[in-house]
């Protein structure tokens, strides 16, 4: 985590202006913001996440205060939240937080929270301030749904790192290593290509790729394995990176090769019906209508996408029956995948950003089954 | 995180057990587990944090279930769940998991949830169930909070394993070179030394030791420096160290000398007000009057400890005003700590069990101002 902002404080200035506005909008009398990306987004820290409150509060009529514990202050008010001039309340251990929560909103009727605010502070939340707590969600994905030039240029950095990394997986992949020894090289070329972070390495091999979210194993990799690499980070201004390719050491069976055809042109049907004012669902269904033809539509067994921001999954889910309607700006993967349990799994996985007619592609290295070792 | 649990599948049956038995005392109908340290104690796994929903429901006349994204459910069959013969309902992007909750419940009047679960999935279980969700924790914590013997030897394995490392801090602390690497070589020295996951590293040299919360930086390490380094990890079980020592490079300033030296009394005070019957805020009150004796009451900022077990702060929380009374078994930090802004800070450390008379202390490495480079 960073504990430094990235953008200027007046893009976080920004930002609170606007979920301060939206939150009225929604009728709210005032959201707060725990630990976690919401937090991220809005005034550049991630905050920790720890049994002790802090929380950013924001509303109509509301002056944008943080509560915090004071042993956390010197490191809070070295942040944006410093330049931003919100106002302070700090506790000590023994004192009621939820108090100053409740004295820092001006009316108390409708109060939303973070999706990531853990239960230990929504349940006394709720009684101390003696409302059904909403999800702040609708206010602050808002926000977080549409990415401005700037942060657009941040995922295309970390696309343009991953990619980086996926073009060297062969020089790791190999039959007789194990996933685990392939995995820690390309943690350390996450990091090589221009990461801060490794969010996470998934490497499949042979029946693991059927499982979608293995992650590694002692499994020592076998000629003709299919193998899943599912990789990713974050680049130093938080933007997330992620993106998977299919790879086959040696030969694969003639079946793979055929199936994972189909699976490409799959993801690209995908990637050719996003637009604005398509859906979320469209582009969900657009994949799985390729697969379906082919047979494998019980193969596919999760939704084709997530958003990516400062957050790894995110709004907007691209999965069946989801109606929100896409505009540009919106950042999301396009990842559909076939699993055949105890035999072998694909995956093909691109981050992509909808422009004012389709979409910008971030993620560029070789789509197709990629041989190696 | 590991995926295979650590005890046999009789311990976590106990534990369910347990937890449904104390479901029932408290009057709930049920409690729901998300993922985190109280699903790691009930079931030896933590589970995935993430925006789908997996849960274990459990209480008096319902059958314990697991809800889970079928995507997830190899990886769910392969742990203790599969040993233990729990329900399983799983459930795909696009179906709802609260009505799987919901269906899991016998009756529905008082439902409570485990302390991490975040607000994405409380706010709309609340609204699926039309009840006021409570907090399980009164219910979890009973169990976690009393370690059996066979958890008390695996936090005295950890505890052995951080000593060694403040043993060896020696070779590492030195002028000239950053917090930043000495931290990098401890964290290497927590690991060689038994952990399997390296939790934290403080190294808060000078001034920086000063913020109670600093982890780390790259100012670099002057004569005469008195630096805090507080470091812990997980041992393979999942148990986790915790212990901070307090040392100085060169010689100190004798004023430091001096303080540090009450600090180690008033370390000593509450360790030794540590007993069956005493409650938390007594042995917080016993560090803290030492304190105050030497005049140093407004430079200790934070409570004197908190507990520690599959999670490294977890209840009992030694702070003034907790009347929690103290029982065999139960596990914790004492940790008073001084802090004089823009100067320098101090803190020690230790881990203590709580036994039929006292307590047994599992953090032995010098206590006082330890002298290196």
């Amino acid at each position: 985590m960073s504990t430094q902002p990235f953008f200027p404080a007046s893009v976080y200035a920004a930002r609170l202006d606007r979920a301060s506005a939206l939150a009225a909008e929604a009728g709210l009398d005032g959201i707060v913001v725990g630990p976690g990306p919401d937090l991220e987004y809005v005034v550049g820290v991630e905050g920790d996440t720890i049994e002790r409150l802090t929380a950013l509060i924001l509303g109509p009529g509301t002056a944008a205060t943080v509560v915090v514990p004071r042993m956390e202050l010197a490191k809070v008010r070295s942040t944006a939240v410093g330049d931003l001039g919100l106002a302070v309340a700090d506790w000590v251990d023994g004192e009621d937080p939820y108090e100053l929560v409740a004295a820092a909103l001006d009316t108390v009727s409708r109060v939303g929270v973070s999706d990531a605010l853990p239960a230990l502070h929504v349940v006394p939340l709720a009684r101390r301030l003696g409302v059904d707590i909403e999800l702040a969600t609708p206010v602050l994905r808002e926000g977080r749904m549409i990415k401005d030039a700037d942060e657009v240029a941040e995922l295309r950095r970390a696309g343009a790192a991953i990619d980086a990394v996926h073009r060297r997986v062969h020089e790791w992949l190999r039959t007789g290593r194990t996933e685990r020894e392939v995995a820690a090289d390309i943690a350390d070329a996450i990091v090589a290509e221009g990461h801060r972070t490794v969010e996470f390495v998934i490497v499949g091999s042979g029946p693991n790729g059927a499982d979608p979210h293995h992650e590694v194993s002692d499994r020592v990799i076998q000629d003709g394995d299919v193998v899943v690499v599912d990789i990713g980070g974050a680049v130093p201004s938080g933007y997330n990176s992620d993106s998977t390719r299919t790879y086959v050491v040696g030969s694969p069976a003639p079946d793979a090769a055929e199936r994972i055809g189909v699976l490409v042109r799959a993801q690209q049907a995908a990637v050719d019906a996003v637009r604005p004012g398509a859906t979320a669902h469209d582009v969900d269904a657009a994949a799985r209508s390729v697969l379906a033809e082919a047979g494998l539509a019980d193969a596919f067994l999760h939704r084709t996408g997530h958003g990516i921001g400062v957050s790894v999954h995110e709004e907007p889910y691209i999965a069946p029956g989801n109606d929100l309607v896409l505009r540009e700006g919106m950042a999301f993967s396009i990842e559909p995948g076939i699993y055949f349990a105890g035999q072998w799994g694909a995956r093909i996985e691109d981050i992509v950003v909808v422009t004012a007619d389709g979409c910008e592609r971030l993620n560029v290295a070789p789509h197709g089954l990629t041989a190696v070792g």
